[in-house]
């Protein structure tokens, strides 16, 4: 059996991840590829209960560290007990954020530098890294608007930051791809759903 | 004003950490020095909420390395919140386990590097240490007794596990008491109640 190939979609509040992640895994099962969607905080029992601490509740609920052993703690769950055991069966697994937001959201905007945010996934998640990443690009004006239409208004502890941590996630998002051209793709998500799922298709090209 | 001083109680399942906690507050109190009691895991309201995840449910909830980073989140939410502004504002912490039982636990019985479990902490926490940490000595039979008869049948996950890991925790302890004698100081905890508070304060002494 082939393992199979993992792809993380990141980007801002809004920018379409869960809508690609579900578009993406259609259009690979249509292909007879077996998929598995998921996506962070949580994507396993004990990184759901650790989801609910890290999204409700105060902005200033936890400081930048706890919160960054809070993600890697979900995530080495999720690796171990989700997304590892699919790759292993020969799945494909579509994770709608991953390492990459924990580096942007924790590391660039809160302070956490990006060596101990690898640290610390190197020791939760043996450092496994997506094959693929697609940043989904919009400015995070657009994504907030989309965002609150989306959720009616209800925002969790990200969602309610100010426009400067936004927009320093955006940039870190901007530099991961720039530092990491082989694995993470920018993909313009101010287009249609379909376009913008074709150009996920188009980046994955060599994987497939 | 000058800075409190920070205390551990460490040792195994029964060896009456709490009660010893209370004793040696009630007696430093007594001597006019300002007290803050707390405990881990919890001990702050982030830690608290992070404490029901680690202590309840099956045995096998979590990896230890899930475990690990979840006990460190929990740890920097309580040196944060709690005992560093405690001890800025000269009260002495007496704290019922802290990182040498994550050291014990999840380091020597669960087979975490001791490095990394240093490692976190030092991320976490800034690697605060305590003053002084006594070990409450006990064999593990006798204090599953105690734990056993305080707790009426009712346990926790780390209550369950075998009489091999309780012995692993055990010999870990003595090993860290070995290792760093200015820090820590093994007390018999098997003679009466005051007998151990008065071992305590007479291990206090050169901190008085």
């Amino acid at each position: 059996m082939t393992a199979g190939r993992f792809i993380s979609l990141e980007g801002g509040e809004g920018a379409g991840k869960s809508t690609q992640a579900r578009a993406l895994a259609a259009a690979l099962e249509a292909r007879g590829i077996p998929i598995v969607v998921t996506r962070e905080p949580g994507g396993s029992d004990g990184a759901e209960s650790i989801r609910a601490l890290l999204l409700t509740g105060e902005t200033n609920r936890w400081s930048p560290h706890s919160e960054a052993l809070l993600f890697a703690a979900a995530r080495a769950d999720h690796v171990e007990r989700t997304i590892g055991p699919a790759l292993s069966a020969g799945s494909w697994v579509i994770c709608d954020r991953f390492l990459d937001s924990t580096r942007a959201y924790q590391g660039a905007a809160e302070g956490i530098d990006d060596a101990a945010v690898l640290a610390l996934h190197a020791f939760g998640s043996k450092g496994l890294l997506p094959d693929r990443t697609f940043v989904l690009d919009m400015g995070p004006e657009e994504g907030a608007r989309r965002a609150a239409r989306r959720d009616g208004g209800a925002t969790d502890r990200f969602a309610q930051r100010d426009s400067a941590f936004h927009q320093a996630v955006a940039d870190a998002f901007r530099r991961i791809a720039a530092h990491e051209p082989d694995r993470v793709r920018m993909v313009d998500a101010t287009r249609p759903v379909e376009a913008v799922t074709a150009a996920l298709l188009d980046g994955l090209a060599d994987l497939l």
